[in-house]
């Protein structure tokens, strides 16, 4: 639960923004084919937060007032985000029946749809990005790091990393590693983004992708720590699912107490970071703090 | 076999080409993360006939004679189709265990790493797009075309399609409309993408783009009439599985010898089509007919 009304006021709104456009790129339920655009939505309009399209607009904001020109850009972070879920879920690595509250896309629409709508996601993610009205240079630029942050070197390497630790006994740096491969690496992706398409300085880009670095880990590990003391129903997913692979989590290396310190620490670090956009960046602060407050 | 001693060196020096360029853009099997690196590796050279590349690398050099600036193209070509070929062998589509004479991907890494490893190719194909010496304006609409081609209205839709008609009677229109969508579709970009990279003039691409679309369609009815009266060891994979399963293919539409018929009509129609070309093209007239003389 978020109780400050402003931050759950803007996200509502950020939100609905990026549900309108998500819905307005990606082809009609009813459009041939029919069943893999299904499946596409179906995860994709599962009540999803959409935290990483809010990061980029909210930092696109402390730079630049056109924020109607990143709307494109805003649905091919939900779609990269969306096609790593859907393919994590699959039996094939995680096996999860259970995303935002619904089942997984495999379970409703099978290995196989899930599998390709996974795919086309992705497809769709850089294909939006060409569309985004700025330099064809920022462009390239950004097409490029959607593709590294992506593969093998960025979000597939920290999945892939998960997956061979699994039941084994992981070093802290192995765990850090992980995490910042898989969820910080998005976060902080979202939040450059906002900044390149805002041509935001040199100095501030760096600024803001040290931020998301700290909310990224934080993040992470109050997810870790969610999954040991939040309940299933509010989470919308399988509770205590990690624990039970033994896989490598925050709490399983530190302990809950240590965790939580270190969590708090990565938030005041970043609050740090934005005191310098003054009232611009003040949704970004009641943000920073929510990560430690949420209970979903 | 290739009886055409000059097509068969043609074949060769590109394919090593190719296969020097894949190396040189690859991650090496000893680099960290290794299981992925050598998954993606795995299927990627295990032996393939190139002929992706193959075909947008002549074309090219029909209006150009700078080569060696469309190698990271010919690479990414090669990954976007290994990354089909790995995701439609995985047990969630096809379910198949051998590929180019080798066991598959997900046989050998499991179907955790084949789908990563899938996923990474897809990711590469993007990056490498963004490396190719040419305008920015050009490279961006290869990107888009290569993302829209690629996803739930291209290579995805055509492999879709296919699931879904497994098992049940198809119109002739469906099946023309799988294989173009399935194995035409990445012929013809492979071509076109020659043609822009080379620069050629619209009439030029246009002609071209009906070559591809030509040959692509020729080269599925053989593979189709291939799974019936090939033999396993020399197409290197599971033999009259498509029958089996009952998927749609030519022969199981139109019989065989109208099928050869087609393909027959559409190999030299290509082949016309190459004849403002003269002397540039004897290659690729070489290969159109090889398309009927194939034997794996």
């Amino acid at each position: 639960m978020i109780n400050n009304k402003l931050l759950k006021k803007d996200l509502k709104e950020k939100r609905e923004l990026v549900n309108i456009t998500l819905d307005r790129f990606l082809p009609r339920k009813d459009e041939y084919p029919k069943d893999i655009h299904k499946a596409m939505r179906h995860t994709l309009f599962a009540g999803g937060k959409r935290l990483r399209p809010y990061l980029m607009l909210r930092t696109f904001e402390l730079f630049s007032d056109e924020v109607s020109k990143v709307q494109p850009l805003a649905a091919a972070i939900e779609m990269l985000h969306t096609f790593t879920l859907i393919h994590d879920d699959l039996p094939a690595i995680d096996d999860d029946d259970y995303r935002r509250g619904k089942k997984t896309c495999h379970v409703v629409y099978g290995d196989d749809l899930a599998l390709l709508a996974g795919d086309s996601l992705l497809c769709y993610a850089f294909d939006l990005l060409t569309t985004i009205e700025m330099s064809d240079e920022n462009k390239i630029k950004m097409i490029r790091e959607l593709a590294s942050e992506s593969g093998d070197q960025g979000l597939i390497l920290g999945q892939m990393k998960d997956i061979l630790s699994e039941g084994k006994d992981i070093t802290k740096e192995e765990l850090d590693f992980i995490h910042r491969n898989k969820t910080g690496r998005l976060i902080k992706l979202a939040i450059r983004f906002g900044c390149y398409a805002a041509e935001a300085s040199k100095e501030d880009t760096k600024n803001m992708e040290i931020f998301g670095e700290k909310i990224g880990l934080a993040f992470q590990i109050v997810d870790d720590i969610l999954d040991i003391e939040g309940s299933s129903k509010k989470m919308g997913k399988t509770v205590g699912k990690d624990i039970k692979v033994s896989k490598a989590t925050y709490p399983a290396v530190y302990g809950l107490d240590k965790s939580k310190e270190m969590a708090t620490k990565l938030v005041n670090e970043a609050k740090k970071l934005l005191e310098k956009y003054g009232d611009k960046a003040e949704m970004l602060s009641l943000l920073t703090d929510f990560i430690l407050l949420r209970e979903f």
